[in-house]
């Protein structure tokens, strides 16, 4: 069967780096079922020696997989698909990878504990294309504009997802919102029976249940385990879950492949939607993003959500979803019924921006900025902190949990994260973002925002703060 | 009772000019009952030399409160206070009118038929302004922001709308939208009653009927006669009213001083909100505008909205909304849960340039240009077009209406917007704009947007394709 797995090939020609060419290969045949669970893989040796390319490109895409849950290693027996995925949800779809090109960045994330590092956003590059964007604007652009947001801009996000995050979508199913409120408002308005209900994960983002809060629909929530949330269990008809598999907003687990086809196999027997809120995959700092929910499904029931909140700015308000194409219709029609159509002013610009190569340098530097302010946080952390909270290790996203140790003797965390603050350092109190859960307290400490020579000195005096207070 | 109706009298030193401070004092004394209905005013010479004004200070004021409806002139006799005002209505209020400042004109309008006049908009200030706020921007502009709106920008347009509009606001009532459609449906979720039914005009515009049918509310419509809306009529209770008093869309009605009192004493007795769309009177080419229903409501139950997008362009996306100060939170609590806050790039942009006076210049301008334009219009539209259509006298907007003949064999108003679009005429079908009343056959004719050498020639070639078409 592998004759036919591996021909035509891969493509030397193609931008695409031949190890991810490979590891669409493969993941396409597991999800299609080509390559059943149990099933062993080739050796290495012998697959680069097939494919006549680097037995380190073949090393590469296995180690990708078996870091997605597609693989998994026997010791000393080779590689093989993995095991414990459930047989009836390898059919969900084959995922047609789109060729990696140009980007390789990726966006995306919205409020609360956490912000990037601002002091290297770009802002003579942004103003100098503000002002170039404006004088070469038309008057058609003044004008009316699509309802589902500027056309280039809409391109530009269609084809960074898809080299980026394995999503699968034209421009005609992107939408421009201000983010992924509005987008949730657009939904709920334009596709959701309001007689079925919102399913979020607890702990979550919290504006997230405040917009649900506004909404008709019945409101349920779904606990959180260590591969983020349980598949919801509720009564009655569910119309949309929304989830956030890359990194669960605020404890940042990652949701492994089985329990990713699992959501998906359980969406499709309620015949409900899946919201992947995709707020945070820009920032991994170790290894390469596990690719989307929506990728796997092939945008079918999925919708995908990402905003420009943490990469570039908050206030810039540019967010987007990604639906599927019978859904656009409607959607539109709720958009201009609520909000007619998007500014043009911020998408021409952001359009500009990405075209122009910025966008990608910006998560670059960002991430490598990201990664090194990171380090320096948890090893501060791991100094001077450790009497009042235990930090689990973290290589991802604008913040880091910091759970409160029983016995620490710790004001309140919605008081403490103001305790915080006076030591420089940002940070949201975990309790905030529980819903029906018995709430844990901690904090989620944004690390990302602090200069780097600054790090161990703030937390020092936060360490000195606390100890006044707690006589540790 | 004129001795303490004029005392302390004028002041001199105010920036408000002579013969608007005695109009607004001549109109708070009528709201608030001091000077009765049918009470004879002073001649205007005798009055001239009691406030130690020149004659045509008070000849000015008595013209503008006569063009208002507040007064009226018998033949011979002098001037009264208007017979027709139903006296319970005349406790209103007493309007506080503020000092006139700064600027001299006025925003507002939104889509369909009518854009002003593009090829004056001052691209090149706009652009190098919008490179020079972000250059100048903080770290904290770029982060969370006001869910009400940018400050700076609700301060400009609260100084602004009581200058030109007579509306009674502070800047913390005034709330930053993307356009009227977003402000109604955060006016929905936030303090409207689901069970409260949503009144709108008939004829009127389609993207409020489109957006009203998206809510909850039961919705119900009241037809329009030559003084505006008629006072609703409808079985079970009000939420709000939505209605265009300074100048009805389409048909470009101007409701006088007595439907306007009768409207706020209905709303009274309803307990309901009226939310008046103040979308284009800025563009009142003859005399000075009629001051807004808010304002002589005082603001209590009259919800005040205007936009940005007929005086700059539309695809700027930033309205406003102007509420009672205890709606505030509730509105603030919707907005949060469905939109966060508005971009700030756009606000920060168009604060400065109200702030440096680009706003009011480039309404004097507009107004003087569009004036031509709708004089060229009107002339080439008699000469040309009256075999096909019936078009009144206008003296307001950016559009006017011509009523299809009967006989003229015209074909359905939709396909003969797009005719007429052939002679480059932009135009929209008059029966577009009702909802449950018979709809009339027509147009609206956008004249604002033409150069004013071009109108002659292109209202002639519609001439022609209408003959081919008709036979006339």
């Amino acid at each position: 069967m592998f004759e036919t797995l591996f021909t035509p090939g891969l493509d030397t020609a193609s931008a695409a780096p031949l190890n991810e060419q490979l590891q669409a290969m493969l993941r396409g045949a597991i999800l299609d079922g080509r390559l059943p669970s149990g099933r062993r893989l080739p050796a290495t040796r012998a697959l680069a020696e097939r494919l006549e390319v680097s037995r380190n490109t073949v090393l590469a895409a296995y180690d990708h997989l078996i870091a997605e849950g597609y693989l998994e290693t026997r010791q000393g027996a080779g590689t093989y698909v993995s095991t414990d995925l459930p047989d009836t949800s390898l059919q969900v779809r084959a995922v047609e990878q789109a060729p990696v090109t140009g980007l390789h960045a990726r966006p995306l994330k919205r409020p609360l504990a956490g912000m990037p590092a601002l002091d290297q956003f770009p802002i003579d590059i942004w103003s100098r294309l503000s002002g170039s964007v404006w004088r070469s604007a038309t008057e058609s652009q003044l004008l009316y504009n699509d309802p589902a947001g500027y056309l280039p801009l809409r391109q530009a996000i269609a084809t960074y997802l898809s080299a980026a995050r394995g999503v699968v979508a034209d421009a005609d199913q992107v939408i421009i919102t201000s983010g992924i409120q509005q987008g949730f408002h657009l939904l709920s308005g334009g596709v959701i029976a309001p007689e079925r209900a919102i399913v979020l994960e607890d702990p979550g983002y919290p504006g997230m249940a405040a917009a649900a809060a506004t909404l008709p629909h019945p409101l349920h929530f779904t606990p959180i385990d260590r591969d983020g949330a349980l598949i919801p269990d509720i009564g009655g008809p569910v119309g949309i879950f929304v989830t956030c598999p890359s990194r669960q907003y605020p404890l940042g687990h990652t949701m492994p492949l089985r329990r990713r086809l699992e959501v998906l196999e359980w969406a499709k027997a309620q015949d409900c939607y899946v919201l992947e809120d995709d707020y945070d995959s820009e920032f991994r700092y170790a290894g390469r993003p596990i690719n989307s929910l929506q990728g796997i499904d092939g945008g079918k029931r999925v919708i995908y959500s990402g905003s420009f909140s943490k990469t570039l700015f908050l206030a810039l308000r540019l967010g987007y979803l990604v639906v599927p194409k019978d859904m656009v219709p409607n959607l539109l029609r709720q958009r201009m019924a609520t909000d007619s159509f998007p500014s043009i002013s911020n998408q021409m610009l952001l359009a500009r921006f990405i075209e122009e190569g910025h966008f990608a340098r910006h998560i670059r530097r960002l991430r490598a900025v990201h990664k090194k302010r990171l380090a320096a946080f948890l090893g501060a952390a791991a100094t001077y902190l450790n009497p009042w909270f235990e930090i689990p290790a973290s290589d991802t996203g604008l913040h880091i949990v910091g759970f409160c140790r029983d016995g620490a003797e710790l004001p309140d965390d919605k008081r403490l994260a103001i305790i915080v603050g006076r030591a420089g350092i940002g940070a949201s109190p975990l309790s905030g973002t529980y819903s029906q859960c018995t709430p844990r307290q901690g904090l989620l400490f944004g690390f990302a925002n602090i200069p780097e020579r600054e790090i161990e000195s703030r937390v020092k005096e936060l360490a000195a703060i606390l100890n006044q207070q707690t006589g540790f």
